[in-house]
């Protein structure tokens, strides 16, 4: 195996499921696992999902634990990335799981998320438009978070189409597994099963301007959004229902072959057959996103709905994915899209 | 006790939560219990939580066995109503639980039920502008939909406040016995438990025209609903996330005050201080709608989320706090506002 | 109302439910409300469910806070209980739902709590043999602990017949808030959901001594019992399937009859008809037990399970009914017989 | 690829299960796959988490469907599996995830199944002691079910070792998909969330007879087998919970050495480190079985916790993992070690 990949926050959900996508990876061998407090802890202890890697042992994330890979994941809280990617040598692969290099506009960064902009790396989503070739050969890459791979991959072919009005409305559901690992009263699971909530209402979630960014690139022109999150019952999964104006005089037709040709060839998008809705336990562990859109002529809007792992097609698969991309492997390798269902 | 009640359709989710509250009920003497094919059976072997009612032995759903009571609560199929309120008095307070008699216009029933009109009687949705007058007094009551319940505490206020332009955009996730207990492969636990799924999209869902009723009726000019019902994992509870353009020059503190003033003194639904989102577990159980509303300056848009018990505030619950208001009786007798949580 | 009562320990899962369950009690008024690192805050940011208090605001754990009350009830971590007592008079009724003045071993209690026994208290499970009566009048009562209780009430009709060896086997499953509400990476929604483990295999767990004491002394003779307990993916609810060898020549009759005659009259714990298997969703939020039993004959074995809700049966509705017998009030005020299902 | 495989009830969960593994064997091209009532549909319609599946039809179980190949994986219901492998070659490998060829005693088999027996097949549990060898070269395998797997890999090392008395007492909780996908009401998700409920309870579930055969078999005396099955609130997975009295004398020590060696070398069965239990969770998708165990010195009794995914190492990966060893291929081939977890 060729690939030597190191994974910095080896005990957090996100930085488990890169691992458990690895294992499966012919060509990668993993390296350094890191972590903050849970240095020197077993990753047994940690994953105990994660059975091959039982016996390895957590070290401290640190420079000279991640140097000589040939990929780092980075999978670390927010603000954090930049001054890791520092002391990684620029042929090292860099895949950051984080938001810091999302965003293009600085003043959105700074208003969102209330520190100075980092910077920005190739955008790891390559369904959008032109997203597969600037991932190759990119030695940064900047995963994108996982609402936005739902509601970008639920609209941009209304976008890109020019079918939709630039004011999207999106409502999406996510599992826990979104929220963290870190210990917090409203995500015991006394309090999450059986109830939906919402967050972030009216504007406020930091994923927002991501979309905006995404779904204003594929129309060529300023899109709005507005978005809120609610969270599930359930441990992973994401529904997102995207919704914009059609249009006037767009027809169901050039709807459902506008997004049938925006996913044309892709392996890990998918357009369902009519009639049939995408459900995230269809994709438990796939990197699949499955997609399904409606035109609805009474309130003359285009509703699409798309469902992916918020884990693998939102977080590590589009890592692995985007990873392959760049290190010019078949785009498939470590990936699965079948899903563990029921 | 004054009032002697009967359910018809008491195997059901629905007539099970009549019988729940009515238990609770100081005015009220619970009488015949009818089934369709469970007739014949001890209700403790299909309702066990009903334990005080466990020894109760299901009758016909038949004229001579609904005869000869104050109350008659209808928990069946739509289109069976009709029917069997016709063989009941006028005299008789006949509360209908199903939707045969919700709509007003015989064209949107058509349309969606693809059965002719049987026609509209008082609805039970008090906390609408004009509402609890219309329920003074009257012997037939359609209760609301559970969707229709969530969405209109939601929005009517921004459109009786004249705020929002009159297009709402609502994405609903409900429990999943909103879809009743007919044992059907989708419903199967296996099949929900971790995973959402969207159903009905792009303005097919049957509770669509009575979202459009009372939301054109609070605007006093038609409203178009784009609606997306999702099934989640959990038994019970309606989070209904709704939303429409403000108007030009709408603020954030008009749209709190309209809000305020709206649910001002009401028993059962209630704004939640600001900074607070509702949680359906919070109203597992009780009658109590939550709604919570914010202003997103970015999108224009006015984002309200209304949190019910679809079985309580969304069937049963209306139910019997339309047939207080029916008989003149205290409203809250029999229903809580306290849910079951955690 | 005559009764005054106050609940330190307000913010967590059994203070919440001891006011659910005071909200519905008609000779009660709730008074003082405390909490420790949560005084100050309103309840309705703390425990959302309990709408008719919403507005009240925690105050400190402190002996003038709770003093002028008729009844104080305790929800306090275990070892803070005998202090508060020690400050509250004689006369008022003090309600422990903590473990510390459960047994009566001083030796056990240190080997199972690693600190000196703080005494023993009357023990609120009336439906054991002559528990009632040692509840009558009582001004100190020790509620008993969730599981001891549906193991006691699954098996204490088998040992008082004498129809049972004195080795009992029992595993039981639990909601997870019998955790209770502190913030741990374990108890997160995303580790339990769609997940099963045990914890405190082997006779660690600190309920197994008062499943001891309390079949023991219904066997009149040392009872041993093996106890596992396992973490359900659920909120509320133990389901405890107990199990010993019967006594040579014991036929299924006979222990039928044993426990229709250990739960006759009782309102609050239910033998089910023959074929009927007891589910934890049929108690959610009400007070019953619900108790079915079979002879394996093949194993030679008494199989008992009971279904409980951890919080209310098991907790704070032990502790309502309890109070009720010690105040000489109706033992059933306050107190539902009917679940919250589905 | 050298071999073929057909799968007869492909539409089912043991069915979808079998082939979601093949699809990652190296060494297998899915052939036919049939069904009975669901022939002439879309797998994708079926089965939508086999997204590489999507297009393919169902065909009738016929012999002409079955005939051409290597391997046919029968997950048929009880009773007719019989009849299918008969008009199959001897040559072919014939594996049944169904009941019909589990049991040696035929008086068992009718006495649980009341039908004639159909005969006895090398049993695929490779873990048991010369379980491996039998399978070699076989052509005919009955797959275990799937309790029977988790409590004789929980409960055979103190057997063989002679640490244990001839009677066990076993609690099992499994995920709903053991129950299969046929839709009844009581799997309703609204009735099975929240809940937990035992059924088959005193000696009556048909797991038994095989429970007693295999742990009689290790003993190689008879053992007497109480057996609690209950359902569980999850999709997946079981936790058994298994324990028997310690012969004199036996020290916490031994117990560990027996199960230690037992398990040495095994790629999909793993004793835990001391102080870990198994979860489900961590083994969702995997084949891998956790097993953990404690002796209870109070109560005189070994306490092993077994956790499988009830379709994986409990079904299809029991499958699998007897394919590859009756073919002489790479035991581990098509399946995982690796859970999706969370």
């Amino acid at each position: 195996m060729a690939v030597s990949a190191a994974v910095a926050g080896a005990s957090g959900y996100a930085g488990g499921e890169v691992l458990r996508l690895l294992l499966t990876h012919p060509e990668v061998r993993i390296g350094a696992l890191t972590g903050n407090s849970n240095a020197g802890q077993r990753l047994g202890a940690l994953q105990p999902h994660l059975y091959p890697l039982a016996e390895r042992v957590l070290q401290p994330t640190a420079p000279e634990v991640l140097a000589g890979h040939d990929v780092v994941f980075l999978a670390l809280p927010h603000g954090q990335s930049a001054a890791v990617a520092a002391e990684l040598g620029d042929e090292v692969l860099v895949v950051d799981c984080g938001a810091d290099f999302r965003l293009r506009d600085a003043g959105e960064w700074e208003r969102f998320y209330g520190s100075p902009h980092a910077g920005t790396w190739p955008y790891g989503l390559p369904e959008l438009p032109g997203g597969r070739e600037a991932l190759r050969g990119a030695r940064r890459i900047a995963v994108p978070g996982c609402y936005p791979t739902a509601v970008s991959l639920g609209l941009f072919p209304a976008y890109a189409a020019g079918l939709a009005e630039p004011e999207a409305v999106i409502v999406a559901a996510s599992g826990t597994s979104g929220a963290g690992k870190a210990a917090k009263p409203h995500l015991l699971g006394s309090e999450v099963m059986g109830s939906m909530s919402p967050y972030g209402v009216g504007g406020g979630h930091r994923h927002t301007p991501e979309m905006v960014q995404n779904l204003s690139a594929a129309a060529g022109e300023p899109v709005t959004v507005s978005f809120t999150p609610t969270l599930a019952p359930m441990p992973r999964g994401i529904l997102a229902t995207c919704s914009a104006k059609a249009k006037a005089g767009v027809t169901a037709q050039e709807v459902r072959a506008a997004y049938g040709k925006a996913f044309q060839g892709e392996p890990f998008a998918r357009l369902l057959p009519e009639g049939q809705w995408p459900a995230t336990g269809a994709v438990t562990g796939s990197n699949t996103a499955l997609v399904q859109v409606a035109l609805d002529e009474s309130a003359g809007r285009i509703v699409a709905v798309c469902a992916i792992d918020n884990l693998a097609k939102g977080t590590a698969g589009g890592a692995v994915q985007s990873m392959n991309i760049a290190l010019g492997l078949p785009e498939e390798l470590g990936l699965s899209t079948t899903g563990v269902a029921p």
